[in-house]
Order: structure tokens, then C-alpha cells, then sequence
């Protein structure tokens, strides 16, 4: 599908991981005739012109929003209201928005209250990332064989279908989720587990008795890669909890009742317990290798050997 | 280093993933005339025969403990006990007994009891392992650029000297250590993240409003990471957990106290918590990069790609 232009002109609001390899990506596969670039800060306006990575960085996007056919809200989940504030006035009937946002309901109320009459809001979330940040850190193929999550109201309407065959064309697999879903599931498949993550680096952080110095050297043993999950953008993840509150905090309340239920197992000594609970875990771990999400290989390419001296 | 022989027959009782890999790798280094291998299960004695990776496999430790001049036991936590009570009675006054646990105060204290006057006990612990199990997951290169940590009582002592030659043959890098700081060291760095990933996959698991199939679709998202950990082998975790109870606790609890403190400040909607807690934990990840406990490459090998059809 690589080549097949879908929109005439592409501008993606924010110039950070996200926002910088759908550029990349959208010149890669030739969806659009053209790709424009904004972001707030001038330095990252600064380091797109010179990375040359799409046809135009404009100076705001109220200044290019008008000769938008698709518009990509790539900025942290709280900074969208104002992103949309910022160039509302200065849309086209025709034109489509649409987001990167790992939050879909609470931002695309938000979102479509913003938008003027006529000017098409679909919710998306490509499922796709690593721990960096910013311009430099984005490539091409970050959407490639990644699932990318839309929420549309009506799937089969002409916008949801575009923007469906847009992300495949940057090689994404598309699926169609309700919002209230989508926050359900990621709360329990991503939000979760980044703050349990940020919570352990936290609590390690703080020992008085264990040493960073130890914490570091003995990372290897299952912490390092807790470590690289809580590197991620600080105020994208502060938005997510904020504008995610609901769902993170039911999935959180139910972490915690089952951690709690596991340090009395431990205090008292029960055995079966851990046993039982440690065993049923094993089994999701087959489902995930078996849908492709993993490898079976064991830990090889990441397992911390200390450096040659 | 390598080809030093250190010991003249080394047995190696249990040939799990570290027992497979420790006779794998005295052969390649050279570190012994002889390399004995035994476990209490007949399907394993039989399968380390096939395998051929050692000298000799022996019926029980009992048969073999006579000739040993060093004995590493690599068997569960809560197995050491029992093994080494079966071979005790056989042992030489010279022979040198360690092993590979992950916990080292009670186990170490458990085993001296057992053994007859004369014999050295000093514990070990390879920082190596895969989420894999059992004779066939073991490899040579294991402990290569690991560290290996040892808690003997007199660290200038021969056997002390010989043992840190017998892992640094080995390729590891060894340093000493309390037996007590080196379970609340391990308590933070390794013991809790895998307590905390066997929970969260439970969570999700017993989700009623988010299907198993939604978990293993999008578990890219972070959660993927988590259910690695969490399919270690469920009784040496229970092992664990049971044996260093007191140091686990104590991590646990004031990770659940920082879990709480995270969980309020969502509900408050206090960003600026939330961001100045993020914030904070990104510093440790430079220094692990930085100590070479892992790369700082974005998580590209491993990123979760759906498997092209």
C-alpha cells in the first residue's frame, strides 16, 4: 500500500518521538503530497528545519493549519486542549484531526468541544514508542507492524476509513476501540506498569540501608529493566495519570489489593500461595510470545554484562 | 585466566538453567580435572547424560561427594537443606561446599549446621539467569561479564581466594559481601521487581472489563516486559520469598507506602507530585547505562513487533 497518497497535506502538531517518526514515516511511504511540522518550542522548530525531515516547518500551527487536510495532534495528552485552541479558528470544513495520545475519552471530549462545526475529530493511538524523547530520537519505522488503535463513532465513515488506511500505509495493523475501552485496557497493559515502575525506582532510590551505587551495580538481576520503563517522558506520563484518572486508579486499586495479598503470603509463610500465584502467571507469558509480541528467546541481547575493561 | 586449574573435581548438584550452565562453563575454562554433575530427578540425571556436557553424572550427591574438592549446589532455595543433608556424611575435611542462591543469611546458616566439622561453607551468587529453565536453557557464556557476589567470613582466607579464582575463571567479576547486605541489596534489586511483575500480570489476568486477548494484543505497551520476569521458575521464586522474608518485607512495605503516596496524588490530580517523582527516577537509568549494566539503545531489539503474516 506504500506510495497510495491518502491525504494532500499532513501537518503534525509537536516535533517530539512520536511526532518526528510519523514525519519521517509519512515521507517514507508517500501518503501525503506534503508533510508540514510545528512545535511550540523554537529550538525543536530549530532542530526539525535541520533535520529536513518533512517539506515545511511552520512558525505555528494556526499558520499552516489552513491548508491542512489531516491534522496529527502529537504533543503530551495535556497539552492538547491549548494545541487545538491554537489553530481552531483557522480550519477548513474538510479537515481531519486526529491525535497520537495515550488517553483517548477525557481528551477527545476535550478535543471535539474545541473544533469548530464540520471539522472531523477521530481519537488515535499507535501502540508504539521507546523510553527517548524528542526529535533525534524518532525513525521511519517506529509504526511498522505495531498495532495502531482508532476511535472513531461510526468506523465505516469516510474519515475513519482514511485515517484506517493512512496508518497501514505506514505499515501500522489498525484496530477499532470504543475510548472508554482503549483507557480500560492500556490503564492495565501500559499505564499500570509504567507507574509501578516509577514507584520501585522511587522506593530504591530511597533505601537508606542498600547503597545506589549497589542498586546500580546489581541492576541486572530484574531492576534494569524497571529503570529503562521509568525513563520515559515525565510530563507525558504526568498527563496520562491525570487525564486517565478513573481507569488507572480502578486497575491501581486492584494491584495493590493483590500485592497486599501476596506480602501477608510471604509474612505468613504460605508456600502454596506463591506457588499457585507465581504458576498461573507463566501461562500469559506463552499467549504473548505466541501472538508475535515477543520473543522466546531468553534475555540474550539485554542481559547487562558489565563492560570490558 | 582460563585454563587455570583451580579444583581438581568439582560436582555440581541440581541441572536447572545455572547448574547446566556452571558445569558448561568450568569445562570450557578449564577449571577442574573433573566436572561431576548429579540432580534428584532421574528425567534431568538422564537428560545431562544426552547432553554430555560434563564428566560424569552421578546417581545422587552421596555417590559423588567423596571425590569432590568442591561442590556448588544449584538447586532451589528451599532444596539445599535436604541436599545437603544427603551427601553430608560423605564429604572429605578438605572440601570446599558453596552454592548459587539468590538468598544467602538463612541459607548459609542452614547449611553450616549441616556440615560435619572441617568443611568450608562460603555462598555465592552468580547475577546471571534467564526467565528460562532446566538443563537444555544453560549456556557457557552465562557468568561472562557478570558479577558474582560471595559472602565468605574471612575474605583473605584460601578458600575464599580460590573460590573468587574459581568465578573470576569463569568470567565473572567477583565482589564480597555481608550475607545480610547481600539479601537486602537483592531484596531491592531483584526479589521485590519480581514480586511486583508476578502481581501485575495476576491483575491483569483477573481483569473482568479487559479480555486476556486485549493483554496479549497490546502488551507492547510496557506490560510485555512485566510478563518476562514474571514466567521465572515459580518454585525457586516461592524459595526465595519464603528464605528472605524479613528483607522482602521491608522493601515491600515501603514500596507499597510509595505506591499509596502515587495512587493519592492521581486522585488529587496533583500534577506537579506526579512530575517531580518522574523526574526523579530518570537519573538512575544514566547510571546504569553508564555503569554498562545495559545499553543505551531505545528498546529496538525487542520492541513488540506483530509478527508478519
Amino acid at each position: 500500500m506504500a506510495g497510495n497518497k491518502i491525504f494532500g497535506t499532513v501537518l503534525i502538531v509537536g516535533g517530539g518521538l512520536i511526532g518526528s517518526s510519523l514525519a519521517r514515516a509519512c515521507k517514507a511511504a508517500k501518503v501525503s503530497d506534503t508533510v508540514i511540522m510545528t512545535d511550540s518550542d523554537a529550538g525543536v522548530r530549530a532542530r526539525l528545519q535541520d533535520l529536513a525531515i518533512c517539506d515545511e516547518v511552520a512558525g505555528s500551527a494556526l499558520e499552516a493549519a489552513g491548508k491542512a487536510d489531516l491534522i496529527i495532534l502529537a504533543v503530551p495528552p495535556g497539552a492538547m486542549g491549548e494545541a487545538v485552541s491554537g489553530f481552531a479558528q483557522n480550519l477548513r470544513p474538510a479537515t481531519l484531526v486526529s491525535d497520537v495520545g495515550s488517553v483517548k475519552a477525557s481528551i477527545g471530549a476535550k478535543i471535539t468541544s474545541l473544533l469548530p462545526e464540520g471539522v472531523d475529530f477521530i481519537g488515535g493511538h499507535p501502540i508504539a514508542g521507546t523510553e527517548q524523547s524528542g526529535p533525534d530520537a524518532g525513525f521511519a519505522d517506529l509504526f511498522k507492524n505495531r498495532w495502531c488503535i482508532l476511535t472513531p463513532d461510526d468506523e465505516m465513515s469516510p474519515p475513519a476509513q482514511n485515517l484506517k488506511r493512512f496508518w497501514q500505509a505506514l505499515g501500522s495493523e489498525v484496530a477499532f476501540m470504543d475510548s472508554e475501552q482503549h483507557d480500560l485496557v492500556l490503564a492495565t497493559t501500559s499505564h499500570l506498569p509504567h507507574l509501578i515502575a516509577y514507584a520501585l525506582v522511587g522506593t530504591a532510590m530511597d533505601m537508606e540501608t542498600v547503597t545506589q551505587g549497589e542498586v546500580v551495580k546489581y541492576s541486572a538481576a530484574g531492576f534494569r529493566d524497571f529503570t529503562r520503563i521509568a525513563a520515559s517522558s515525565p510530563i507525558m506520563w504526568r498527563d496520562i495519570f491525570l487525564e486517565n484518572r478513573e481507569a488507572v486508579l480502578e486497575v491501581l486499586g486492584r494491584y495493590i489489593e493483590d500485592l497486599t495479598a501476596l506480602k501477608k503470603s510471604i509474612r505468613w509463610g504460605d508456600g502454596e500461595a506463591l506457588l499457585s500465584e507465581f504458576t498461573k502467571t507463566r501461562n500469559i507469558r506463552t499467549q504473548i510470545v505466541d501472538a508475535g509480541q515477543d520473543s522466546a528467546a531468553p534475555n540474550f541481547g539485554r542481559d547487562g554484562q558489565i563492560e570490558t575493561k
